[in-house]
């Protein structure tokens, strides 16, 4: 019989054990709450912090009530390439629109979106998109609309998987919603995007109940609808654009306190990132870097990425993070696994 | 020995055990969530309401998510009489405020609020009142302004009762918060008052933390302060007007759920309790009457009550109450005990 040391013991005890569907002494890796993070600097940024503000012995430890994370959600919980998922919603949306309202049928933006020519899509300035965006998402009473996010996000497909959007959740950021929660944070989502088009999911999707959805809000107009019964029915004014500056506003707002963790993905995150990063205590600032074109897109213009004008991440935004101790998360090296379906 | 049937001995057993303060039957009363509502209607609404609502096997059962309770404060959890506590805060910031920037003593508004006359003050139009509050609570950022709310509210005493005004809440109202947590309600105050200023002292007095207060909302301007470090600014820019119709909608804003209990006391709650008892599942819609001026204060004018501008509950809205089944809580009748301190 050969002789073994100690360590070719070990390797084939976990050999025999894993071909004869033993437990193997590698189950303690199933323990790690993070397993599709690449074990490297980001994943132990987040570990650590997470251990320092939960232990009651830290210096740096948060108490419950204050362990608030919010997290940008195009580009840094979900697929944001070619073009927002909702801004597909309101294409889709827009014949059903003019059927409801013929006069639309006459203005320069709805003709573009109706013609179905790309380029000419892509050319339409924010202006003309937000005239689309008014009159196709506003006009009906919330519970209609959630009902109507609700029934065409399950029917949906994104061109390039063929899949749900709700499929193309980055199985990461996942696991670090689910990770925080089991310490005491609450997740919220803090986006430029419509807050009742996120809500309409966000709970099937990533356990983030209604009031922990912080997004761009429209006006609401209080109507007695035909029964008797009060609903509230969207309009076209803009209450919060909550992006850019409008992301700490409305975490302040929604919340009232300052968050310890941030994660975003472009410019319209860096005024979240910083206040956040300006709380007394400790904090985290995490920020996505797209520079896997193979499992998902890449795009900056940092690092010499293609520039984008869905989700820009320019090279100064890079230097900040740098300089102001932001975690960059790079997609291709920190992402073991980047969807739930691979 | 004379003969006792069984009730006058369960009296004689009780009157003994009281004077040898041995414990009494009635200690099954302590275990009375709510001892400062008399027993009557008002009580037993909340109890059955709450026993409903929380029995799995009831057909009014509300999973604990959508177990949401709101409450106006001003009238509704303390006095607002004879002028609501955050115009005290403002008429007794205005020197500061002149000191800080002097141009604001050319202001007619400025001018009478700084006279001390009250008669004067009391003619101020909404529009001039609105232009103190503007330029007194705004100008500073968020985290002073908090500390300035606290500070002020530890010192500042109501003239009736020479308390701080933070004494002034309703015992009962404090019971009925607590026995609704205690029952999985998640209870938020929805004010016209400001959002700010009421966090500043709603977790101390109430229970209530800053995410569960909804007021009236001003603009927040992203500064970095001189070290630096990001802070919001408050802007003289109103977001919501968080009264009438824009209680239900700081309410969606905030929460994006509808209610199943509301609680108010004159018109600017109207929208509220409507939208309440406008969900499709059980609901508990009430509504103070302030009928008791020898322990608080009479208004109405509703049942006869002497007029108020503060905290107008006129006539309709209490046959509105009658009809659609709110329940009106008389503070003479239904509250044992209005103050903690009685």
């Amino acid at each position: 019989m050969m002789k073994l040391d100690r360590r070719e013991f070990a390797a084939l005890m976990l050999a025999a054990t894993a071909v004869a569907g033993f437990p193997r002494p590698a189950d303690a890796a199933n323990d790690d709450p993070l397993p599709s993070w690449s074990d490297g600097p980001a994943k132990q940024s987040i570990v650590s912090f997470v251990h320092a503000t939960t232990d009651a012995a830290s210096p740096d430890f948060v108490p419950p009530a204050d362990r608030i994370a919010t997290f940008d959600q195009d580009g840094t919980l979900w697929v944001e390439q070619p073009i927002y998922t909702q801004i597909v919603f309101v294409f889709d949306r827009v014949p059903d629109a003019v059927k409801e309202r013929p006069e639309l049928a006459n203005e320069e933006a709805f003709k573009v979106v109706l013609s179905g020519d790309r380029a000419a899509i892509a050319n339409l300035s924010t202006e003309q998109l937000l005239s689309v965006v008014g009159a196709t998402l506003t006009g009906m009473d919330v519970d209609t609309y959630r009902d109507e996010v609700a029934a065409w996000i399950k029917g949906a497909r994104d061109p390039r998987w063929k899949r749900p959007f709700t499929d193309l959740v980055y199985q990461p950021q996942i696991e670090l919603l689910k990770y925080l929660r089991a310490n005491g944070y609450r997740t919220y989502i803090v986006t430029g995007g419509g807050q009742d088009f996120v809500r309409a999911y966000a709970e099937a999707v990533y356990g983030i109940p209604p009031e922990q959805v912080v997004g761009t809000m429209f006006g609401l107009g209080f109507e007695r609808g035909p029964n008797g019964k009060p609903v509230l029915k969207r309009e076209p004014k803009l209450v919060l654009d909550d992006d850019h500056a409008g992301k700490p506003e409305g975490i302040h707002l929604v919340i009232g306190r300052r968050p310890h963790l941030a994660f975003g993905n472009s410019t319209g995150d860096r005024e979240m990132l910083e206040y956040t990063k300006g709380a007394s205590s400790a904090t985290l600032a995490m920020i996505v870097l797209h520079d896997d074109a193979a499992r998902e897109y890449a795009y900056g213009p940092a690092q010499g990425l293609p520039d984008s004008r869905v989700g820009t991440f320019p090279q100064e935004l890079y230097d900040k993070a740098m300089k102001d101790g932001w975690i960059v998360v790079s997609m291709k090296k920190d992402w073991k696994r980047i969807f739930a379906f691979e």
